[in-house]
């Protein structure tokens, strides 16, 4: 298996490198005041937080068009726009949002900031730690879903944004959206949660544990200390092979069949006998996920973020999943794909029928799919549908 | 992550070590005729073939009532009776042989031998290369569940076996069973097929190219060359690692939610903050089964079994699954657990439609059962009676 070094191995700059400023969809930056600690759920603080967002569309006079969008696991804040400097590739929800799509940016204006702990902007393991101007690694503080969402309240703040027209995400977009929902049951007018739980289960907990283990399994992890390594020699294989575990998960078997069946990536039966490493065509796409994601992607905000979607739970200190889900006051969409394995879609209905409210606007949808959990990033088209129906339901909350 | 080094790690002993002798149930070898070349379906050839087995109960004087019970990936020859030297565990499917039992050692003579690559007393990549009388490690070719079977064929005539009463084999074991009644289909008198494919899925391929992936990122893997090294030193991270993807994958989301659900099992909020590491309950339980592995397995036959069953493909030079399936005279039982996520019960209805006799006693059973794959080890009782009933049937073939 060879990889393709990380390109951005090196920590985020906190500020230039991008061209800034107030361009629809163009990354921009919040640092909170930057002596003032920023408790954690886990007990620790913070300081010198940013938080780095893209925002697309104008904000209207009474900031009562305003959308969050939140993103999953390896996503970041360019949700919708096209490839350019800081971004491999187009928005994760390009057709979602943008003019005359569910999420209509000639109507909302939309926001979408990289997660606390993140590696697209937001302070995370790979930032400047301020006591001694390197890289945190596993210095950093294991963060939670509520901090990620507290953060985010902090740049709705500044902002001048009271309170959202809609925070909308799916998988751990989707726990960042129920926990903005629970937190701030006043800044959260509707709520769309799609493919997502509203506590991380046993058999998730699991994979991504296995991921994490393979990571730092790799003799280049060093105990999270590879910042200064050379770009060929940091913890890629394992990053890889934590991604590759994921990766299955997030598809299906139907769809695995359809698309790779027992085709052959490389020659299996030579002059020498079988290769134990050759390749069927499903492990060449293995290996492609896995390189792509290491070009991109800083291993320690992998584990981070990863150990925050297995902390998820709605109900911790709050009495409970039920008591918890009663201080929703929003109306509520949820989305489910229904050949996800990763967030099977009991989960959304388990989370649609723990509203309290029953308000008549509340709304669950089953999505008919091969496309497993990444149902929620590739079925654009009834995405759009039920977004759209929704929003149009809940006009003027 | 603390791991008890392997008890076996040594190359396991061709003879000797164990008392050997015709007791029921005690472990036996044999070995083929020491010059002539094994060949194999990739090219190349083995010399010094040994099959080590066992067995249970008397061959009747026209050899008529003999069953051989064909093991799945990390399984061997003990598939019934108590723990004792060399065996860590009780037989892997006490309670279905045994007098009284579907697989009755009063009534039939049962063989279960250990796979060809195996690393139970059968030559695999532990064994001694006869060239150098040191481990193959690497160099042990590749090797098919063809490959097993032939080898099986070989010790089936050395005991004076010219046909099965019945073949029987759950997951990898129902690979080997098919294979038999398709590469011999005059000495498969009835075949019983549990979980298991008549080709191994996309989806199952990444399962074990992923695993294999993570073991040989271990360093102490070291290219297949760890026999030499001290016991707390082998390729014991990557191999558990490699263990727990497919402990996922043998069990449901059901069972672990009702198993582990979000159970701690580490204090997970500390005066430090949160711990990165800390384990939930069913991560403790993969570390278990990781370790447990650990003390019972080469991990090169790990590698080598694993890319096995990628391989199979019973239409492989045949003209394709349905001309292969033609073959098969022998009545067949399929059974599917139809929570198995791994060999999904369409994978079992599939060897049943496939099948071209259209004999009477042909018969399909889908078990109800939360325990997924692994549901071929534990559903006993209801393996048992379908067992029995299909024995019964087609008593006299």
């Amino acid at each position: 298996m060879a990889h393709t070094p990380r390109h951005n191995a090196k920590p985020y700059p906190v500020s230039g490198g991008w061209h800034e400023g107030d361009h629809p969809g163009q990354r921009q930056f919040y640092t909170f005041a930057t002596e003032r600690p920023f408790s954690l759920e886990g007990g620790s603080s913070l300081t010198n937080v940013t938080v780095a967002y893209e925002t697309w569309g104008t904000l209207n006079s009474d900031a009562s068009n305003a959308i969050l969008v939140c993103h999953a696991w390896t996503g970041d804040s360019h949700a919708a726009g096209s490839a350019g400097p800081g971004h491999a590739s187009p928005g994760w929800w390009e057709g979602v949002i943008g003019p005359g799509h569910s999420i209509d940016t000639n109507k909302y204006f939309v926001v979408c900031a990289n997660v606390l702990g993140g590696c697209q902007g937001s302070t995370g393991p790979s930032s400047l730690h301020p006591i001694d101007g390197k890289p945190y690694g596993r210095r950093f503080p294991v963060v939670t879903i509520r901090d990620m969402v507290r953060a985010q309240a902090h740049l709705a703040d500044s902002l001048g944004i009271a309170s959202w027209r809609a925070v909308v995400g799916g998988s751990m977009g989707g726990m960042q959206a129920l926990e903005w929902a629970i937190t701030f049951p006043n800044r959260v007018r509707s709520l769309v949660a799609i493919a997502t739980t509203m506590e991380a289960s046993a058999q998730q907990i699991a994979w991504g544990a296995i991921g994490r283990r393979a990571l730092v399994m790799d003799p280049a992890y060093n105990d999270g200390n590879y910042y200064d390594a050379p770009e060929d020699e940091g913890p890629w294989t394992g990053l890889s092979i934590a991604r590759m575990i994921a990766q299955v998960t997030f598809r299906t078997d139907t769809q695995f069949n359809e698309k790779f069946g027992r085709n052959l990536r490389d020659q299996h039966f030579g002059p020498d006998g079988i290769d134990l490493f050759s390749r069927f065509d499903v492990e060449g796409y293995l290996d492609h996920h896995g390189d792509k994601l290491v070009r991109r992607f800083d291993a320690n905000s992998y584990l981070y973020i990863g150990k925050a979607m297995d902390l998820h739970d709605v109900g911790r200190g709050r009495g409970g999943t039920a008591a918890a889900m009663s201080r929703i006051k929003a109306p509520t969409l949820t989305v489910a794909i229904d050949s996800d394995i990763l967030y099977p879609a009991y989960q959304q209905r388990a989370i649609h029928e723990a509203l309290t409210t029953k308000d008549p606007r509340n709304k669950h949808v089953e999505i008919r799919s091969v496309e497993g959990h990444d149902g929620f990033l590739l079925e654009i088209l009834p995405i759009n549908h039920c977004i759209s129906e929704f929003f149009a339901s809940t006009e003027g909350v």
